[in-house]
């Protein structure tokens, strides 16, 4: 999956994930109108609107972009109704060739880690029979309980093909708290970049990358330049572009020099685009061509950076 | 919420939760034979199996135990219909009135963190409404991400009267590996332990205890006693009873004098007692008796690990 992930990224020149993170004040009040009318306001009538949202959403970008990321506790808060439109979400994105990153922070220890690997990227034994029960390409993992939480993935990834990204480094301002403490004379993030990077060797790809990625954060460029260097063969994915306040020039040092081993996300800024003064022209019943200008504008943004840092080297 | 699970557990006599965590190996074949037989070697199939499952393990102990906590993985690796299974499970605890602890381990970043919180503790605003989506009593949660990942969690449990657990240090022989590092002159656990008893103090209950709660392993009882200190008006759920190794004795740290302050888990050791030479007379049918004895069992141990510590105050 790390390999059609970077095809995917050549294919459409664009190192960018979409963030599927709808949340009631995002939705158009046409879309939730006609959904309340059908279910109420329960959280049934939620699930509807966030799914056809969605829609809209995917239809408008599919081809622009490689990858979406749902945020699954946006879906989780709706309940029963909500994980369905999680699930219809990752089939309608693979249906679209799309590569989904189910971005669930899940992480536990031994058959307990196994059990989430297999929930969101493998096959659970019933009977004779193996299922597929959420089935995204890849999932975001929390590492604070060690490999303990980390080899049950890897297991799952090999098997399956797929892949895991690891937090590391994340964009939010107190991700520092413990994140950023010395320990061993290195940031802990640090020393978490470095098992990463010793987690993927067990796990590569085809080509350079490893099938376990990390998540660090648009926000701290200095440490991606330095994690970069830790972990050369991980892909990064980066939140914080955007309305985290992450910009491209901020961001090219967390690619490769191959131009690859990024891949940079946007939530808010495409998906509520509409919402924005810059894209408001399209009114909220154009929101999927208002995210689709916001794509459009994100690649350039992040495209012209590569290409500076390119004529620089 | 703390207050009343105090309430039981002096009730009760048993700081005591039982770990809801069932797998295919763990459920007798006579139930997976009527589940199978109702819904084919499906997803549903499996679900329909741990939920009776279930409710014969809750049936037989109910009246013994204060708190269960139910391991969302367990039930998330069979898709959605797992998560109804999950939810079947939480609503029917509820209505024998023992407080139920998600152990879900979410953890995320401002408004994503908040509808984590939401999800499982708090309601969703749809249109007017504010629904419970899962509506557990406490959650567990990772604290990587620092104070932002937490703070959401901490407002939704004033507001609702429940609480959290913190992951501090985990029962896994490999928790060390980040948990251990030494920061500030000090493991990063106890870091992370000065901060639980900090966001505690914003969320106190009617008592001596704090809505902020914490996970410590039972495999690591120095580290217990410390922390215990560290965080004197923190509840400590303490896993890793009996099948991973921790015995009564080793736990009294983990107590105040008071003899509160801490409440252990067994998981597979009660749900699949029945399984255990200790218990083989119960057979699979009786997987429900045996899964009392193994409580009284446990009441036992740990009843007397703490008379003989308050013969010796």
């Amino acid at each position: 999956m790390i390999d059609k992930l970077i095809g995917k990224i050549q294919k459409t020149n664009a190192p960018i994930v979409v963030g599927l993170d709808p949340t009631m004040k995002i939705v158009p009040e046409h879309i939730k109108k006609a959904a309340f009318r059908e279910y109420g306001e329960t959280l049934e009538g939620a699930a509807e609107a966030i799914w056809q949202f969605n829609r809209g959403i995917v239809d408008a970008v599919c081809d622009l972009i490689p990858a979406v990321k749902p945020q699954i506790a946006m879906y989780e808060q709706f309940g029963i109704p909500g994980m369905i439109a999680f699930q219809k979400t990752v089939d309608y994105c693979r249906k679209k060739d799309l590569v989904v990153i189910g971005d669930v922070k899940r992480g536990d220890i031994g058959s307990t880690s196994e059990a989430y690997a297999v929930a969101h990227l493998g096959k659970v034994q019933v009977g004779d029979s193996f299922l597929a029960p959420f089935d995204e390409d890849f999932a975001t993992v929390n590492p604070y309980l060690g490999s303990d939480g980390i080899k049950p993935f890897l297991k799952v990834c090999n098997e399956e093909k797929k892949g895991i990204f690891v937090l590391v480094k994340t964009s939010n301002p107190s991700s520092g708290e413990f994140q950023d403490k010395m320990a061993d004379g290195k940031p802990l993030y640090e020393l978490v970049g470095e098992k990463v990077a010793a987690w993927g060797e067990e796990c590569m790809g085809a080509g350079p990358y490893s099938r376990v990625g990390a998540v660090v954060g648009a926000t701290y460029p200095e440490q991606g330049k330095l994690l970069r260097r830790v972990m050369p063969h991980t892909f990064i994915l980066v939140p914080g572009y955007g309305a985290q306040g992450g910009k491209g020039a901020d961001l090219v040092h967390f690619f490769n020099e191959d131009g690859l081993g990024a891949i940079i996300n946007s939530s808010r800024g495409i998906i509520a685009a509409y919402q924005q003064e810059q894209y408001a022209r399209f009114g909220a019943e154009g929101y999927g061509d208002a995210a689709r200008a916001a794509v459009a504008a994100m690649k350039e943004d992040i495209g012209q950076a590569l290409s500076a840092r390119r004529g620089s080297l």
